[in-house]
């Protein structure tokens, strides 16, 4: 299939190079053009230089930019050029009212729109074995599913347009608890000066048990905090579910709690840290 | 085995049922002397009228009471009267400092104490498939270990006298911020009006995923909340581990906040429904 892809960061790169691997004839784009060049070189693909140039005749477009703007305006300057009936899958994380937005426009000039935040992170990404999210008409999604199984291994729909973000915003607040409530484990375990190890095998299968305390306890105790996630990206994702809150009246208390401690991160000098460093924030002092 | 099995509660029933069905000869008491009369009646126990009797001879002190009044008043009145180089395991959840002043005391006449709190509820009792996690001398924890195989699947001793409490406190602390964080996650995606059973499939195997969203999602999305843990016992877990924490030092502000949130809880009359009826606080005026 003739494929537009624009934004090849860490987690586009892999993606769009499992699609080159795949066979798909790609025209890429990204804002700095070195990233887009060394990708062409690498797979066959061609560079484009705009992403209008990316959508020419392509018959589906995928995004994996960095927030609503990008997608708005990358939607903007793409849509006419695009191949009649072309699918454009959005693996941003965005506002659910932004996809709707660019649903809504890309169908009136006969083009569907799929929203599909994806989590995983770049180790899924590089690994082909992402989770996707997703948003949209039952026949679009239809067709953008087997191509994005290059780089996913659960695909689910979700429901209409804006519905895969609402998943992602539940996949984030979930985490924001889980993983604050696994800090304050671990510290407490440090701090009470017993054997780490063996209170993971004693917990970990039972009620407190999750994939977070399963791959990140360890380093957690280890003050270790390079594993995925960037907290810049985790705030950047819990700002739109704490936005979406306010307009459905959902209450999130702990997230919003949160999102402050990854602020005092951030201002630890952790903005690339992971998700998991809020256990830096609770030692610091001690 | 001779054994004294003291506390007949919803866990203590059952746990001294798989004592009697493995083989041991089983002296019981209970505060209210009913469920002692009905569990000899069941399983050809003797149904003892003070915790010394329980305790005269055994070689094994089973205790499964209420909180730290409790054991040290049954350590009290038993101590004296257990076999000589007796083990006194004690599955109450209490302060990491009662069971270091239980295993001094018990020490002083050479009697061993395990500290030795379990978790996976009513279920895993009934089972027989609790986790127990232990402190205390390595010896006294072998001896006590095959004989606790009877009722749990996952025992592992910790360290010394009090290190078994401080996993649990650890235990407890994680599964405040999850469920909190999950309660908050299931709420939004209701509030967002998508499909709840669709979004748990995309998430549940990722970086979401726990024990708690395997099986208590579904049932807070229902409103349905009489599915174990009880809140009260939470608040009595939480206190325990809020104490600790004010001694060693680690911060606990979201299973500080959670606690409180079980307050609240507690006030809308849900003392006795389980631990995820944090999701029911937050749907309350909605």
């Amino acid at each position: 299939m003739r494929i537009g892809f624009i934004g090849l960061g860490v987690m586009g790169f892999p993606m769009a190079g499992h699609l080159a691997k795949a066979g798909h004839e790609l025209s890429v784009f990204n804002r700095s053009p070195d990233k887009a060049l060394r990708f062409a070189a690498l797979h066959g693909a061609r560079a484009a230089e705009s992403p209008a140039e990316a959508a020419r005749g392509a018959e589906m477009l995928v995004l994996c930019v960095g927030n609503d703007d990008d997608v708005r305006q990358v939607v903007h300057e793409a849509l006419e050029h695009l191949a009649k009936g072309a699918v454009i899958v959005d693996h941003t994380t965005t506002s659910a009212r932004l996809a709707r937005e660019m649903a809504d426009r890309a169908e009136s000039l006969g083009i569907a729109f799929v929203d599909a935040p994806v989590s995983g992170g770049q180790a899924g990404a590089e690994n082909g074995v992402l989770t996707v999210m997703a948003g949209g008409a039952e026949g679009a999604f239809a067709r953008a599913e087997p191509v994005m199984g290059a780089y996913a291994k659960t695909i689910r729909r979700i429901g209409a347009s804006g519905d895969g973000q609402l998943a992602k915003m539940v996949n984030q607040i979930a985490i924001a608890g889980l993983v604050q409530g696994l800090a304050e484990a671990a510290m407490f375990a440090k701090s009470a000066g017993i054997d780490t190890d063996a209170v993971l095998e004693a917990v970990s299968q039972g009620a407190a048990g999750s994939w977070q305390m399963n791959n990140r306890w360890k380093t957690m105790v280890e003050g270790k905090f390079e594993f995925g996630f960037a907290v810049d990206w985790m705030r950047k994702d819990l700002g739109i579910a704490l936005d979406e809150a306010r307009s459905n009246g959902a209450k999130l208390p702990v997230a919003a709690l949160v999102d402050q401690f990854y602020a005092e991160v951030q201002s630890m000098g952790g903005r690339r840290w992971d998700t998991s460093s809020l256990a830096a924030r609770l030692s610091r002092d001690s």
